[in-house]
């Protein structure tokens, strides 16, 4: 019988809201656990699970990246397939390749891009439910004022008065390089297309993100869209290093971790070439 | 108090899934259940409820037309506001309005569109879980035949192979302007678009259908795209006028109402204007 340890890289995705998150939590369904124990009568003795980052409970992944490594006596495809067939409806294995030992989802990429759906009108389709935050009401959110507010929310800056009280990272300096607002096609939803409903989505990618960072910079943009806050403000938030100077938490069922990016990505993930940070791959 | 005898024309969405489909049957979760538990407290009296179509348990609408008519005091916006807040997270009312005493979601309807959606791959990917039919496996299936086998079942003729066994029309002879089959953006869904994957979606729109026809037309088109029937057999399969002839019934998660027309839509339906039928609006 062939023993050998085998390191396998996996591309998950899962639909949010059925999960507690991705962290493994004893008696609670989350990805980590069904992964685990889809994945235990595949390998012949223990395993590593390790994942590019934690989603929290409700987050949507259409590509988190996976490490299963251990005594494994089946092929990638094999695995994959096998996975598949036992994993509950939430989740898929989209890829799995064998990788070298020294392969690592979390420290090895180099970015991360999300997407927040949101959902402006009188009502919400059914078609849209657990996917967007519905902001209930009529008139669009003001796209010029997201813009203005985003714009300060880029580069390399502390981003403490954007994270969760609760984030246990030694710091909150990160680089966001990419943080765009855009109306969606609607057609596919409307039966009726009306300019009093709208569905937009903000675009996030970095090179790394604190607790909840996305969810209350999507909070604190929706705020100045609605015009209840001044995109002007922004710089003052981050300048106050308090989680209260910010907006409100965005809600789970919007976000979507949408693409982790590694060495030899760099063209795909929009990152500029001359953008220098801590662990730069091409430094 | 104003007791007058209202008529709302309604425009509803829902998703399947959560219901035993339109029609009312006691102690059962249905679409027109939930709506009428929903309007009861809002009317002064018994009131009426009818809608465009009835959709199987399962399927999708994004505009299903609905009458609701009965002593009311409401106005058709406090109506849709009260419905919305009434409702359970599976429907919601996209538009109401009211109409005259003779306006009629079934009879005054000339056209109505489905779509159908198919997913062609080794894995479904989550968040396509309830929306399509899951044709495992690799390798597209081939549009070139599907068209062709398509082609075969658009004019207006007798589908009496295409109905449920247990259809209750007294005639399978219906007109089918458009039956499409066109690939569809997987960009937003994979992570990293993947060729032995596709989503693909069939567009059929009509003056009126049998029940299960989409199902059972796009069960045989997908055989015929698997390789697995000739497109050159349709012609036989209707006039063998036996249900036994053609394909399986698709399952219900993949379609969607997606579009009732009324007169004055003429140009939006796509029927051309030189189509003739019994009921025709233009005639």
């Amino acid at each position: 019988m062939d023993r050998r340890n085998v390191h396998f890289a996996l591309v998950l995705a899962y639909h949010g809201p059925g999960f507690r998150g991705w962290q493994f939590q004893e008696g609670q369904p989350t990805v980590e656990g069904s992964l685990r124990k889809a994945a235990a009568p595949l390998f012949q003795g223990p395993f590593r699970c390790r994942a590019a980052g934690r989603t929290d409970a409700g987050v949507h992944a259409r590509d988190q990246r996976v490490l299963l490594a251990g005594p494994c006596e089946h092929s990638a495809d094999t695995l994959a397939k096998a996975l598949n067939a036992r994993l509950c409806e939430g989740i898929a294995v989209l890829q799995c390749r064998e990788v070298g030992p020294d392969w690592d989802p979390k420290s090895g990429s180099f970015a991360k891009s999300y997407r927040y759906q949101v959902w402006r009108g009188p009502y919400l389709p059914p078609v849209l439910h657990d996917r967007v935050w519905w902001i209930q009401g009529r008139g669009a959110l003001s796209q010029t004022a997201i813009e203005a507010a985003a714009a300060h929310l880029r580069g390399e800056q502390d981003y403490d008065s954007f994270r969760s009280a609760h984030c246990q990272a030694r710091h909150a300096r990160r680089c966001i390089w990419q943080l765009d607002f855009r109306p969606e096609e609607t057609a596919a939803i409307l039966a009726h297309p009306d300019e009093r409903c709208a569905l937009a989505s903000f675009t996030v990618t970095g090179n790394a993100f604190c607790q909840h960072q996305v969810r209350i910079m999507v909070g604190t943009l929706v705020e100045v869209g609605l015009g209840k806050r001044e995109a002007a403000s922004i710089p003052g938030i981050l300048e106050a290093k308090d989680r209260q100077a910010a907006g409100r938490t965005a809600p789970a069922q919007g976000l979507t971790l949408q693409r982790v990016y590694f060495p030899g990505e760099e063209a795909l993930s929009g990152v500029p070439s001359d953008a220098r940070w801590p662990g730069c791959p091409w430094d």
